[in-house]
């Protein structure tokens, strides 16, 4: 299945539709998209470790990228649910690197698979998630 | 069950350990603990309404205080699993308020549920999330 | 919100569709539907406890009673996601309680809260869960 | 990581532990366990598809198995959290295979991903479930 639009295009409207991100589209192909999500003070949490939000708002972007390669640029699709497991501590001092794959598209609804690291550690996967977005009735096809 | 910290003492204690946030703690008690994530520009997303990201900080927040009500200051009691269900589109010029209760209290974790709303609209829930918190085993008692 | 099916007519339409199930309706109004599972030797699993998938259908079935009892009998309602969390062994020697509770009433989806106790033990909490149904397009109104 | 339970011995301790079940382990590798479930009249509900607690119940058995070939068969570990995405009907007239993978080995909690497929159609998932197992404290090393 051909992808609908490119790590560019997708790079080009995340910056443009949520301009204080700081997360980056760091490839988008068929088997799976990635992200990048630079770690800086505002990110910590007690433990010296990575706060919990900072990870979901990671997972949330990366599945929101592998749909829209899929769809082509929806914005109107959202988050109808998300399951997040957190696995290991995030290093404090690194960079967060999140894959995502998609499960399934459907008619209605699209999942997408995310796996976090620590930048540098890919054999160390600190958090998991399932999300599933709702595909507006207006694109449904 | 008597709690073991108040509203003043969890403010504190999250503004101290989380100086960027501008989420409030507006109310704690033995039945439920409410707080308030006021929303700008910053938090918004395409359709005028408010991000996912920003309902999941809120819910995981919102959990926080709860368990931490309940077992005490403990900042090394982390997210272990957040299920969030998104419902409805929330007022994207009101402030968020989330309510949460205690679902179990165990010796290894311990569960809270969050329902999310508008500022004003409390019969329409924006958003629902259960949250699992780990409690750090030089904690246990 | 009234409701559209009465707990006797719900106790009927699932001993017509599910004639091997031994679970039944015992209360079903506006707030909230019970049901009831017996438990015997083929619900139990190792640790004298009663087997997590006994839990999980009892779990679906009680929010299945809940969504038609809101919607009425739409036998082609169906579970789309559930999210289940175990909090304490079950009694062996129990039934199996269930409370439902509508969490929302959408036009493509309802949720529900399914909470899960041993007969006789309504403050111990065994089980808690989430259940999402998909309604069918034919009947969405 | 070698296992540390083939398919034989874990096919042997589920007959024994769980007589009723018809499920059974087709394979067991370092990467993957497959269980399959034989459909009959019993697993069925409306719309002629498979019952959604039929696919449940596949899902922990799954996740159980490849937990106990990676810790070895500790009877006591027990499902702590279960979130499954119903995505397509499965076929009435067809058995289901399950695949599972582990996710994470944790000292407290095991994650197994399982994949759910009716027999013949290895292309149409029909299930996804992330599977949290607890390990009893007697076991952890």
């Amino acid at each position: 299945m051909a992808i609908r639009a490119s790590a560019e295009e997708l790079q080009s409207f995340m910056s443009s539709e949520f301009p204080q991100a700081t997360i980056t589209v760091e490839k988008v192909d068929e088997q799976e998209a990635w992200v990048r999500q630079p770690v800086d003070d505002s990110h910590l949490r007690p433990g010296a470790t990575v706060s919990g939000p900072t990870m979901m708002a990671v997972a949330d972007t990366a599945a929101y990228v592998t749909v829209l390669s899929h769809i082509g640029i929806v914005p109107l699709a959202v988050t109808s649910n998300l399951n997040i497991n957190f696995l290991r501590k995030p290093d404090s001092g690194k960079a967060l690197l999140a894959r995502s794959t998609l499960l399934h598209l459907g008619r209605r609804s699209v999942l997408a698979e995310v796996r976090i690291y620590s930048e540098g550690h890919p054999e160390k996967q600190v958090a998991h998630a399932i999300v599933t977005y709702a595909i507006p009735s207006s694109h449904r096809e």
